[in-house]
């Protein structure tokens, strides 16, 4: 079986984002960028569907668009809202298909980054 | 307000893409491409996720990678899943902030095949 | 020469632009949307840079992502905002080379669209 | 079977595209502009690889980018090279495997120009 | 000249794209992924086109769809199937023309790519 | 505030471009893959429009398409040609807005770089 280190490129990324995030939104404090950020977090609130959907939602776009750092970000989100990994493989299942072989380098990114976020689950037990 | 006529584009593009769809099946008879179209239709069944929730999924990717047919196709299996106009809406949001302003022309496109859509299904009653 | 009928395509286009956009900001009113349709609106205002070089910018940019949509809203901009032919093409030159031959059939589209725009000026007169 | 009328969408098309590339390197004479023009033509003539082959390249990279008209410009190229059905319909094939779903819409307009292009070259008999 | 250790990315690349594809194939066990990817094998395989020039369209589709570990798997097979460097250089210079500049640090990559593997070639001798 | 090394990553990638493009025009001696890259220098001279706008022009290019190694090029360019943080920001919010929150990880890649451009040349004082 497969074991991934769980303290690993996940943290290194959110680290590495949350450093970049305030420097764009404290130091630069452009206000069409402020408020793109702020209508990015909005866009995944419970609303007319849940933010549980809108999170699968932006996993599937993230993966169409083969983006790494927007899987991650996702796939963080969508383990954290409870979706199963047979659940998560018929999302990337979709994407893959739309997508196409393209796709691929970003499913095997995919299953890693859950890997890691099960694995780590599995350490706060 | 807004009243499309029930009769128009969408009918034509069923009748083109049916058309097509057959010609490349049943005459060209390809076995890689004729497996992709069964790939294609079975990533949409129900299995851990709903049908009904990766018609949504198909919908997003179809918007954000700026599809006018896979719009519409996805669109009409979205609107006969019983997803609402809210819903369609909160899920296109996803796909205009994920994807930006270039998809919008899409999201025009698609709100116009909703309201066909709704109109027609006005009609049957 | 070159003698495009300045009614045209572009009141087509205007007209269901400024009818979808109604449409989806006013009888849908979905708060993410519209924010988002603001943000867009106000990311070509005059700021640090002038609305006239952002409008070259999204000019450029809907040319690589290959809108023809988005190519005839800014070319609108950028005439009605005294770009001259000369510098439409040198801008137009490097979105060709950025984006490569798959850019061709959009250069095309933007070539008639100015021929419109210009024809129409001259009507003007 | 299938009988479109070889008088059709691409005799429009070449018409165009004639008109508005004499348009765009004659009447604006940009010289990056025409450089590009003259590299584009001279990437599928024969060298190393054949222009044959070339064209079959610029087919799929055509297909995976989702442009129908550079489709059925380098599909006019293919068949005119001598490749047959089942040549295209297997490199198209790996036009679909890599580029996905989001490709079929440009498969079904591929493949109904080969048709128009089949029924064509039966009128010159 | 450029003299790359030929012990060196290309194997770490292989080994995490082995493990991965193991990771998803056999534990994940999704039958759509496991199909498709079967599909994507297949779609190299001798048929009307001969698997070598499947591989140069696999190739260019990987270029202009700007994916390194795409690229870095099709020059792998394209190396062993016997294309030389004057016909991949045309290959690429297809899929730079029609993709433009956004392909040139692809570029830069393949052609480390190639390197790495002719010098890994010379080893073997 | 923010610090970054000014010796990093960009001395690398200068250093990768510079040795990778050298092979790529002086060894492979390829005519057509020549001519682009003189072509693509060609594009950003002085003409109708100057230089430094044409620089921006290929940052928002480089964005809304997504490569790191393109925006980091544009953005020596742009800093070089003296464009201040409140313009690069205004620039970069446009490529946000068309090109979508799949834009922000090059966002952020893009602060970064400006970052060490600046203190580099806080250096040079």
């Amino acid at each position: 079986m497969n074991q991934p280190d769980p303290t690993d490129r996940l943290d290194a990324f959110n680290a590495y984002r949350d450093r970049m995030n305030r420097r764009i939104l404290e130091d630069d404090d452009h206000l069409g960028i402020k408020r793109f950020f702020n209508l990015d977090t909005a866009a995944y609130r419970d609303g007319a569907l849940d933010g549980r959907t809108k999170e699968l939602l932006g996993l599937v776009a993230s993966m169409v668009l083969r983006c790494n750092d927007c899987i991650d970000y996702h796939l963080q989100q969508c383990v954290a809202a409870g979706w199963s990994d047979d659940e998560l493989n018929d999302a990337m299942n979709v994407a893959l298909v739309v997508g196409g072989s393209i796709v691929i380098p970003h499913l095997r990114h995919a299953v890693e980054t859950i890997d890691m976020l099960r694995a780590r689950a599995g350490d706060d037990t």
